[in-house]
């Protein structure tokens, strides 16, 4: 492990766009030894009166839709037209013992992380959602201090982070492939619903039409679908990462989804939401934690909760006698 | 409050279909008394041997929809052509006083109430999620455990109850209304990708078409959509309370998705989940009681939470400072 810094040093570093101390700083927001988490919430409180000014986006889609492509080329756009600054964090549930290795490929978004206006960051997934949770909603915070004003927040659309993910962002995209066939299986029910934009990836060449005709059918459902609190209807677009095409309607839907949801008041209601959302997430999480870590439940637990799966045992008095033991 | 019997009586009166030990088990079930509580498990401990044996069927709509025609045709149907035994729970968020009043209106499901065969209990929505979903629960169990074969559960589509109810059945049924407009809005984001089938309701007369167009419409959009572990493909089909027509059609749904599920071993898997799910929500919930009620936590509540949605606070450090108070 490197050597620690003051929360002052950090937070003077992460401020003034110190790359190397941002980095320090998320190491540390990743840490699971007590006083790495104790010298991390030094450092929030400093920089949490700099951060939340930029455009949080989670960008998902299952392996094989072409996220890292997409993103090297949504990223450069967003650099080059519109002289953004951009942060991506990509979760990446492979590499819980490497600690990154979906950066591991050194080709892997190669124009965009030589831009000096983008910081690209793989966050391990770590042993918990929990983990996850904590340490890229910290990531955020300490990239938006550190001047980024559009983050990228990556994962893979097939596990349980997306849930998470779409709690600490403003927008949610879903990158799909044209031909609504089994790649489709891949991804989880209900993330379909959270999306605020489909992306149909690789319109190019052959399969432009298929694509076109993908975007036509999903735009068809969507509209099907109850709008939610934000009242913004999802869009469904078409793209290729290796054409550089169909770029501008994308920022142009989360350009219109900002400024509508902060003229009707979603942003700023759902950003306090997701806020109180971690607060009561973390306190639930440790209560479990040490519930099911009590030794007299430990010792109960494989016993009353396999009565209760086989139907032996009603949940709620089984929960009941574990409450029991604790007294 | 009536008087109470011993654990047995109330368990051999269930188990002989006698209605009025039936109901007041449920309403022992329900009740918040602690006394009452321990009976109600000591009863459940008796039945549970002889629960299980039912389809479990979670109905819901936004109002307007027709629910209580749709419901009282459907169980008609089911009774007289399947020779079903049916009981309906009925949860009402308006009845946490009267304990009922969804029922009041004596012209509601006349003719199923009448109906030897059926058993119609409205339960009222009480305080809390977790006291609806834990009675509910106890009352499909204790329904079974009386005789009945197939159990509905109905709620009303705009609430917070329907991720509970889908928790505890084995198959979801959505009404909806033909013409995607405006009362679409009513329905949760959400719920739409729960279901197991949509029936769009009212398609008679003039309106047949309309519903037909639907039919198709939405059945075109579910097949876009991922399916879920059942392996089961949503059906969305059309009928009338009125004309007593396209009642069939849904059953079959029913039995085609009871014969896939139990062959790809999902039925069974899911019962087992959803046992253990209510044992970890039970003890959840008695965990977040204790804690949010602790006297140290609820004088710096407003406090602590106010700086977390504002933002002047990370989540994190906020739940560690929590948690120091009890120590």
């Amino acid at each position: 492990m490197p050597k620690r810094f003051t929360p002052d040093e950090y937070a003077a570093g992460v401020l003034s766009g110190n790359r190397v101390l941002l980095s320090r700083a998320i190491t540390l927001a990743e840490s699971t030894l007590p006083s790495d988490q104790a010298l991390a919430h030094a450092v929030m409180e400093q920089v949490l009166p700099h951060a939340g000014k930029s455009i949080r986006i989670g960008i998902t889609g299952v392996p094989g839709v072409g996220k890292s492509t997409f993103i090297e080329a949504f990223g450069n756009y967003l650099l080059e037209q519109h002289g953004k600054k951009l942060a991506v964090l990509a979760i990446d549930p492979t590499s819980q013992r490497t600690g990154g290795s979906i950066l591991g490929d050194k080709t892997r978004m190669e124009t965009l992380s030589a831009n000096p206006g983008a910081y690209i960051r793989p966050s391990p997934a770590g042993k918990t959602l929990g983990g996850v949770a904590r340490s890229t909603r910290e990531s955020i915070l300490l990239c938006e201090a550190a001047g980024f004003d559009v983050i990228f927040v990556e994962t893979v659309g097939v596990g349980q982070s997306e849930t998470a993910v779409h709690e600490m962002v403003d927008f949610f995209l879903l990158l799909m492939l044209a031909g609504a066939g089994d790649e489709l299986q891949g991804i989880k029910k209900g993330i379909m619903e959270m999306a605020d934009a489909i992306a149909i990836t690789k319109a190019d060449g052959a399969n432009l039409h298929a694509a076109t005709s993908a975007q036509a059918e999903y735009q068809g459902a969507l509209h099907l679908f109850p709008l939610g609190a934000s009242k913004w209807s999802p869009k469904v677009t078409v793209c290729s990462a290796y054409e550089k095409t169909g770029l501008a309607p994308i920022w142009d839907a989360v350009t219109e989804y900002v400024t509508l949801t902060q003229q009707n008041g979603y942003f700023l209601q759902r950003r306090q939401e997701q806020n109180l959302h971690w607060l009561r997430h973390s306190i639930r999480q440790q209560l479990e934690e040490r519930f099911y870590q009590h030794p007299a439940v430990k010792v109960q637990w494989e016993t009353v909760s396999g009565q209760v799966t086989q139907g032996q045992k009603s949940p709620f008095a089984a929960a009941a006698e574990l409450f029991d033991l604790l007294s």
